[in-house]
């Protein structure tokens, strides 16, 4: 595994970097960005946080706009942001912000074109956490977070793959992507018809059916384009209560679904991965 | 005086806002951004922090990189951000990143064809404080930071006006623009080739025949790329001498000129300037 550094940015006393790899998952070169902190430096092998972004972002989104930094050089935590799809020229794309390029959903594409290069959720749950440990000096300790489509996408991933991560979170999530326009279009496209594929990666249908329990919190602004039609927080609450999922949804007023939101909130959420992760 | 609100974020429990405006000064339409924080929601005028960009930047690339208003909500500062040229398809403009649009370079332009419209000395002393402070819940208290292009604006507005601000501070400014080729390229083509002019808008010039003190605070990065070329903190730090003005300049090994690099260091700026503010 061969990975180039693409740049470099002190921040924090600690490093914000960016790689560019040829992925055998994706069938593509991938670009991700790495914070490490002070304490990667000190021959310290430090826990992860895996952020997982949303529609039309790539690897930068979360590490210029977030304010996470800061916190992550005091917890040492490292921060690792892939790219949210495959890219390229000769990766399948589609005219719509929310399909193709930019728009991977973390999930393993089984239809035509998609195929070919569509499978974000091995590339984030298998391929990019071995290149991430095997490069870096980080320990195998992870925990995974995200943004609306990401948002989805840690919450699924997490449930998933249980014993792969030490707590989940999000904000803004996609909570029921089989029932919301964005997830319909995608998950038609990438899974095709059967709803029974679908419901796997669900986050809703998974947390109603769960029986082992990821720490998990849940951010979502009231004042949200997209709460009513796309995100659909309340699926999710009820399909906690199903399973007794200790689900933490915390609503605020006011807040929209932009980076002014996530960077409200980010502290509380490293601070609740950082407590987890250092079990 | 009419102004249009184009966006609006709640964060950290304030509100980050878009407004446009037309332009006596500048002629033209222009667009700001202000973080109102929460303590302006209470009926109390709260001070304001004017924050100048550097090249190539709009009001955004502060409000959503800098990491400030997490700060600013704690301290109960304003902050407002103004472009950093006019703008619009009548306003000249130049191929290069460096000169017209996006680079105002905070004078007053006397030479065609940049004269028509590229005042941005006035429209930040005056023109923008006065719309301001009729407007918004703010005191006539105001404070003065930048970056690069924007740090020569700052510490240049804050000397020649010692009286408007009650502190200035910069991170990696152009210090000796007379003598730097983005400050000669600028000055040739808005000011003309008299050099007694340019040095009317030089940091170091003005510091070195400075009488009257403004609290000043500079942090500059070592592994910035253009540290020795453009920005020349030396001769800065040379003029402070000459005066005896009280100069806090800091430099820092492995920071570079982009926001990873004030993000980190943003908050002890907002908290110097909170000190001088509030007295």
């Amino acid at each position: 595994m061969t990975i180039e550094n693409l740049s470099v940015n002190k921040s924090f006393g600690g490093w914000q970097k960016q790689y560019g790899h040829h992925s055998k998952t994706l069938n593509c070169t991938m670009r991700f960005a790495i914070y490490l902190p002070p304490q990667a430096s000190n021959g310290k092998k430090v826990p992860v946080l895996y952020w997982l972004s949303g529609l039309t972002c790539s690897d930068e989104n979360f590490m210029q706009k977030a304010g996470a930094l800061r916190i992550a050089a005091e917890l040492g935590i490292a921060i690792v942001a892939p790219d949210t799809s495959p890219r390229g020229e000769g990766v399948a794309d589609d005219e719509g912000y929310d399909l193709g390029q930019g728009a991977g959903f973390y999930v393993n594409a089984t239809q035509a074109p998609w195929n070919r290069h569509y499978h974000m959720y091995d590339y984030v749950v298998n391929e990019l956490p071995e290149l991430i440990e095997a490069t870096f000096p980080v320990s195998q300790q992870r925990s995974i977070s995200g943004h609306s489509m990401g948002g989805h996408g840690a919450l699924t991933i997490a449930m998933l793959k249980p014993e792969r991560y030490s707590s989940m979170s999000a904000f803004s999530p996609i909570n029921n992507p089989m029932t919301c326009p964005w997830g319909k279009k995608a998950f038609t496209a990438y899974l095709g018809k059967d709803k029974a594929t679908w419901a796997k990666h669900d986050a809703s249908e998974l947390m109603r059916q769960a029986t082992q329990f990821v720490p998990v919190k849940v951010d979502q602004g009231l004042s949200d384009d997209f709460l009513t039609e796309q995100l659909k927080p309340e699926v999710l609450e009820a399909a906690a209560k199903v399973s007794n999922y200790p689900l933490e949804l915390n609503l605020h007023e006011g807040y929209d679904h932009s980076y002014y939101f996530i960077s409200s909130f980010i502290e509380e959420h490293l601070r609740f991965h950082a407590n987890h992760l250092n079990k």
